[in-house]
């Protein structure tokens, strides 16, 4: 006897996880909210049916979010994360004595509450006095912005949903429009094996806009294939020349420079698909 | 209605998936071996209910267990595959032209046989005139090889079964006497997500026996955690230091030059394992 949570990454393939019980389900106003506590990965947030973040593998999507672009960037002062209501990236930003303010755009406030009564360790931070939360549509909050930040981070849901409009060229325009002179964003873009062809529209659509424009990996085994990917659009920065006494020490479990510089070095196949 | 394949990786998660049929199953004198047409990986070679390999994804793990120590040695003529017998490894190694032998010492002749019927795609070079093939147990061909092989692959199952003592200190011994003065080896060894201790035991054994001793991964979606690992044992090349020079085109869907030196830049948590 046992209770299984299952998401199919595929229509033909999935992962398969063991749950104790079910702490949360909800149907909020964007999508279906699951808190489970499982006993391989500690307790999970799952949307739409999706796995959002683990207490065990989250520092690894978390980590390689923030610290990847904010290395990059000289001098960060103000950074906004698009979605993440987990607060994970929020926190690995705050690792950053530059940041001076970071602000968090979170479009479902339940994702914010539930992460913060059973993710204490990921949202723990959401409180900290740099941090400003704002329950709001990311689409909209960067249309409305200018010049405002030095690092935009998008952590959304797969396109379906309520971050469909987040993964469109006008998105990207958005977000140059609302970097600095010197801006740089990332966006989590889904995995190669499955998602081969958003990977291609979205990193030439990045492209198109931003001068030096990137792909970089990360392993996170609770996410489809295990193989995550990240597009990097910087208007000057390049974070593959990022000087060596940029980098500081800060207390990562995935992230180092070395690891900074190697998770740009692609697979074939997923190299081809920036051709 | 539908069939479904699930391997529990650890006793609380695991991967499901659809398959069409099975193609053969069968207890050899060695382990439970079943052959299955999936819809998201094609046809896939399961052993004692793990996953072995699968036409889609098959190329990263041969790419990364052949090329990693085939590019590090400078002229590697003779190579000994130990295990391996659905041919991957070998296909790869094929690839350099140096070879002039590659020996296959597999213990279980069914996988042999099961591969070339339903996997020739990874199966086909077992024929190759420069391939020598011998149904044999690998702990002791190696316990009888003396200076004979530039490189040596293990591509073992887990280690349970029969691939128990290739995880052994004895084995790495008996590697190093079947290696010539400047050989190098290469191992499959699992995956830091959850068998963290094997992988620290396992490195800490080779370094007392070779003095170059490295930790590099690949992405392999259907391993469990999809993070693997390889530990390379080195007489006298590092793998680090490859002249530019001697890299040459091979046709490769995941390993690049930039790829070989990348992979050797490990997550936090893993190179936390080699210390």
């Amino acid at each position: 006897m046992g209770l299984w949570f299952t998401e199919k990454q595929t229509k033909d393939f999935g992962i398969t996880a063991k749950i104790n019980k079910s702490l949360h389900s909800e149907q909020t106003d964007f999508q279906q909210l699951d808190m489970l506590e499982t006993e391989e990965w500690g307790n999970m947030l799952v949307l739409d049916g999706m796995v959002m973040t683990t207490k065990k593998d989250e520092f690894v999507y978390h980590e390689m979010v923030a610290h990847v672009p904010l290395f990059t960037h000289p001098n960060p002062k103000h950074v906004l994360v698009v979605g993440g209501g987990d607060g994970g990236v929020i926190r690995e930003v705050l690792k950053h004595k530059s940041v001076e303010k970071a602000t968090l755009v979170e479009i479902d406030g339940k994702v914010i509450e539930y992460s913060k009564k059973y993710l204490p360790e990921i949202a723990g931070e959401l409180d900290n006095p740099r941090v400003e939360v704002k329950v709001d549509d990311g689409f909209m909050h960067i249309a409305k912005s200018e010049k405002e930040y030095d690092v935009i981070m998008v952590d959304s849901t797969e396109p379906v949903g309520p971050a469909v409009n987040l993964f469109s060229k006008g998105f990207y325009s958005g977000i140059s429009k609302a970097l600095k002179d010197d801006g740089i964003f990332v966006a989590q873009t889904d995995n190669p094996w499955f998602k081969a062809d958003l990977i291609h529209q979205v990193y030439h659509d990045v492209k198109e806009i931003f001068p030096v424009t990137k792909l970089y990996t990360a392993n996170i085994p609770t996410y489809p294939s295990g193989l995550w990917t990240f597009t990097m659009g910087s208007k000057i920065h390049d974070p593959l020349k990022v000087k060596p006494e940029r980098f500081f020490d800060i207390n990562t479990k995935y992230y180092t420079p070395e690891l900074h510089q190697a998770s740009f070095a692609l697979p074939k196949f997923v190299k081809d698909l920036t051709e």
